[in-house]
């Protein structure tokens, strides 16, 4: 998406520890007409398969998971950091590590909102290592719904996130493919 | 709101510990639908005050801010509950207790993105306490930028917030208030 390349060549920066900070316009401050569009574009390549769910995980899927669910007219279920006082008491849960963080992180998910006959897109922010979007898989499959595809809005191809999904069999879409990043360059695929 | 409280009556539960869970359309599952026709009731009110800027908390309030962001075409900040590695070293940072997750929580806004000449929403999900806004406005200030209005989808007038924000001396606009809930019922202004 040449749109999305550009902003990230604009206002992206890589800091050390192959992070790049997209701060200005997904993950801290957001840019409402780039998400929507980006929703617009994740809508495009999901409608043929016939959604009617995305599932993400909280903080920074939120925004391009609910302009996906926006073009879709479908439902966006975020995974809680934390069992909530009101989930009930059998949940989905996994733990995957955060190395933004720096620690492990709890992903939870109600069975309220995830279960047979639901038609799932997993979507995120970063494709990185693979483990979030893993997890979140993981849970729709113990749910008996079905995963139809993955969804990121950038993909870093050198932490190898594509491989560790390739189990699933389903369809994955970047809107974004790094190849190589450095403090002064940006390489896209 | 009329929508809002129809949709509060149906899928809206009260626990123990005035919790109310919207668990299904906004705090867990998201209804992109409605999440739209609440940020175009918010810009519908708040356009005449030409602001520049929403401001959030992560999580509950990413939703109702993005698509007031989209309405009002402004981008939207949310404040993030951990200070993060992409962070400079001076941020605005305020402490608020969080009664869900019974620990204080820490929520941190970066001066990239709040400053002198912004005109500023702040908004959320919930008015309980009112502590939430009342930290987000106090970073406001101490950026420098001006503090336009709150906006709260749900106010709670029982938990007194409306009292706790009135030294602003700022609207303060609900899309529904609610007066009284018992796990029976909920009551509306």
């Amino acid at each position: 998406m040449e749109e999305l390349k550009q902003r990230i060549r604009k206002d992206g920066q890589v800091l050390e520890g192959n992070i790049l900070k997209l701060d200005a316009f997904m993950n801290h401050q957001v840019d409402p007409r780039l998400m929507r569009k980006l929703g617009e574009e994740f809508a495009r390549r999901f409608a043929p398969l016939k959604p009617n769910k995305i599932l993400t995980a909280e903080i920074s899927g939120i925004a391009p998971a609910l302009e996906t669910g926006q073009a879709l007219e479908i439902p966006v279920v975020f995974a809680r950091k934390a069992r909530l006082v009101t989930m009930p008491k059998k949940v989905f849960e996994r733990h995957v590590p955060s190395p933004t963080r720096g620690a492990e992180t709890l992903l939870v998910v109600s069975p309220e909102f995830l279960g047979p006959g639901d038609r799932v897109i997993v979507l995120d922010d970063f494709l990185a290592s693979g483990q979030t979007l893993n997890a979140l898989a993981n849970m729709v499959v113990e749910a008996k719904a079905s995963l139809l595809a993955f969804g990121v809005v950038i993909e870093k191809t050198f932490e190898s996130g594509r491989a560790a999904l390739e189990e699933w069999s389903v369809p994955l879409e970047s809107l974004a493919v790094i190849e190589k990043m450095t403090p002064k360059q940006i390489v896209f695929k």
